[in-house]
């Protein structure tokens, strides 16, 4: 006789219940070879007018020069970041702000593992979209 | 002889340099008995479209029930407050992140000693024109 879970179902049973389906993507793109060192993460809340990202950046992580039409706030929780913007390096450390207002330049280099957060107005449509280029295979 | 300092200029001469003038306000209001405890602490930095302010607000301060045109997202940085918001109540801790958005009456209360960043869109004109008496003798 088969050994059955609590609720009367067999364990096989049970574990079919929570099987996704169709968890594989169709498609016929040939696999390429990547190197992805995963310095960078994400988190983000999206508000109505205001975006908050909470970044993760390993230490010798670049962020490249962009700019975007986004006022920027940048508070940073833990470690430091090196800000390449107009005409000036700025390295702003743990507690302290960075205003960035929209359209200025800026790439920024992590000198230690960091934590920052990001402030957005408005929320930024590329990393919603998934346009945000620059930061592919970060 | 005077002694001098290295500029040349005596200690006398060299003090009043620095000597603010008009530091004292002309008032004939008289001196009223007062309790503040001083709960609660802001640091502010306006932008454009948005303000981040960063509170401390002591265990036990009360922020009253008010509601403002401001979209507001609260992250905290350390301790706990409890928000009474929606009819509900919420305990945001460390790390975590309240949205509330704008004409929602909340109450906020520390239940710890707590630093809290919060984002408001657009900068709350009450806070800087100093018309935020809800928040007067915290």
């Amino acid at each position: 006789m088969k050994k059955k879970s609590k609720s009367g179902k067999s364990k096989k049973a049970a574990s079919k219940q929570f099987a996704l389906k169709r968890t594989t993507a169709k498609s016929k793109k040939v696999a390429d070879l990547k190197y992805i060192p995963w310095l960078l993460q994400r988190q983000l809340i999206v508000g109505h007018e205001i975006m908050l990202a909470r970044v993760l950046l390993k230490k010798g992580c670049i962020v490249p020069l962009h700019s975007h039409i986004n006022e920027q706030l940048s508070y940073i929780l833990e470690g430091a970041l090196k800000f390449f913007i107009d005409g000036k390096e700025i390295v702003v450390r743990s507690g302290q702000v960075l205003t960035i207002p929209p359209n200025m330049p800026h790439k920024a280099e992590a000198l230690e593992d960091t934590v920052d957060l990001d402030i957005f107005h408005p929320p930024r449509a590329d990393w919603l979209n998934r346009t945000d280029t620059y930061l592919k295979g970060k």
